[in-house]
């Protein structure tokens, strides 16, 4: 099982290579090779297998020729230009988001190789005039060019797949939230940030209102889901290959209230509440009333509560920051 | 007033050259200019205006660049790869669906001349397993790569004006019959040749059974909507831009009997009823109970019965069969 992540310097795709790392059979056979590839040279992870980092840059065909091979069995699209670094550059996120996951299914297609390839889209495909409840088979009606791209993105992914040219699956994530390292240009970068810096000890910005609700998902869980969604059988995902992520939706006080169960009162002291109508503009065309029906059914999941998001970052990432 | 019409040469192309000529105004000024552009040089048309035809390759950023200039108001995007045509060449059907609709849309972007941009979208961005009834926020999931290529085309139609680049809208058309001239490689061929060639004394097949229902219009309804369509204010469309064009349900039984009532027993006598597995698959992902609410608020209209696209086509097309 020769495994290439595109995106693979990103936090989900080391996180990714990692869990691979620590159980190295996907799709029920041995992984023989994770290749990470990045923009910028991804760091290196130890593993049971032989590990590649290479640069790549997907708005290049050239580049991504490079990457997928013959020898490549699965892909994980996971590279990106986030909500907010799309919306200041719109030619970035059209050739990151639409042209490069272009170029990846042109290059499967071209090799006839048919690989299985998980694909990130995001919940920012919702909003505007759409109806809540959202779920697997709402309007995508995006307010942002990030979530038009990736709207584009996943409607890719379902016809080269119907094609035959790619075994295609895409979740649209949650926000992945608590994110280690520093903040991202996604609008949604507070959303960690006002945790993680806290639980380091160090002051954060809250630019919405405490009553503003949110549908997240913790990395951990996140990386579990997309090793299953690659793992699922085609026959059993159906016609329709693009599914909600299943998360949970908590407001920021919830989120705050967690973090004070788990890790005391002080980090919450931290918080500045300064809202910031710039952000505030983005995040309320996004949706919160959303259903992961199709992804629960085939036995993905959300976490149980977001206490569990703040220990998975205790656990698993306060110690790089 | 200058309006550029992409495809041009077609059949909607030229009907709406010549809807514009017998009433030289669009949006309450005078028409200055009508560029007919296609990628074979379009029939010019008599009109009280300057009609100029054009090569254009959509698909051809420096051919788009000819034809969108710092003048052009408005632009009807009508150029496309229809259905049967692209499921065949998947990398046409790519390269003018989906890179021509950008090509055109980007090119408005680095001008910045925010015009007026009419989308013809279609009723094949609907299917699979998105529930019935559907209409303008259906979840698009089309069964064929042509509607997955409108489909993106319409989100890039919506982004776009969310970012002030152009002023769009998107209409997904019904079928149009009775369409004149040859049969073409849209799988909804045959909706157009069982009228257009009885009523011609000509021979016809019909490849699906008689309680197959459609949603269709008559190309003369459908010119008079893209004309109004372009004249829609922004602020009545709203955030928005991609809307149903109304259109009627109608059984090939219902539309063979409208046929007769008009012109006689003998043109059903022509047709061969010859069923065709290739067709009715692509067909059969198709869906028929269609709802266009905000086209009809807006004041776009169906056809009244299907009596009518066939008169239609008697009075403006048949003495060119």
């Amino acid at each position: 099982m020769n495994i290439l992540i595109l995106g693979g310097g990103g936090v989900l795709g080391q996180k990714l290579a990692l869990k691979l790392a620590a159980n190295p059979t996907l799709k029920g056979q041995a992984i023989t090779q994770v290749t990470l590839a990045d923009v910028v040279d991804p760091p290196k992870i130890d593993a049971p297998f032989p590990v590649q980092t290479v640069t790549c840059d997907i708005a290049d065909a050239a580049s991504v020729a490079k990457c997928v091979t013959a020898q490549t069995d699965v892909i994980y699209l996971l590279a990106a230009i986030v909500s907010a670094h799309a919306e200041e550059d719109f030619d970035a996120g059209m050739n990151i988001n639409l042209f490069g996951t272009y170029n990846v299914l042109e290059r499967c297609r071209v090799l006839g190789i048919v690989p299985t390839v998980v694909f990130s889209s995001s919940i920012a495909i919702y909003g505007g005039e759409a109806q809540d409840p959202l779920g697997d088979h709402s309007y995508p009606n995006p307010q942002t060019s990030y979530g038009m791209q990736k709207a584009a993105g996943e409607m890719l992914i379902n016809d080269y797949s119907r094609k035959g040219f790619i075994d295609g699956r895409a979740f649209r994530l949650p926000t992945v939230s608590v994110r280690p390292g520093k903040p991202n240009r996604a609008a949604s970068s507070f959303m960690s940030s006002i945790l993680r810096e806290p639980l380091n000890g160090q002051d954060a910005i809250c630019p919405v209102e405490a009553d503003f609700l949110h549908y997240y998902i913790s990395p951990r869980r996140c990386v579990e889901n997309l090793v299953k969604g690659a793992e699922l059988n085609a026959a059993d995902i159906g016609q329709n290959r693009v599914m909600q992520m299943p998360g949970k939706t908590w407001s920021i006080a919830q989120v705050i209230e967690a973090m004070t169960a788990v890790a005391g009162t002080d980090p919450a002291k931290l918080i500045r509440w300064d809202p910031q109508p710039d952000i505030k503009r983005i995040v309320s065309g996004w949706r919160w009333d959303i259903h992961a029906d199709k992804a629960l059914r085939l036995g993905l999941k959300a976490d149980d509560t977001f206490e569990d998001n703040i220990r998975y970052y205790l656990e698993d990432d306060k110690h790089t920051a």
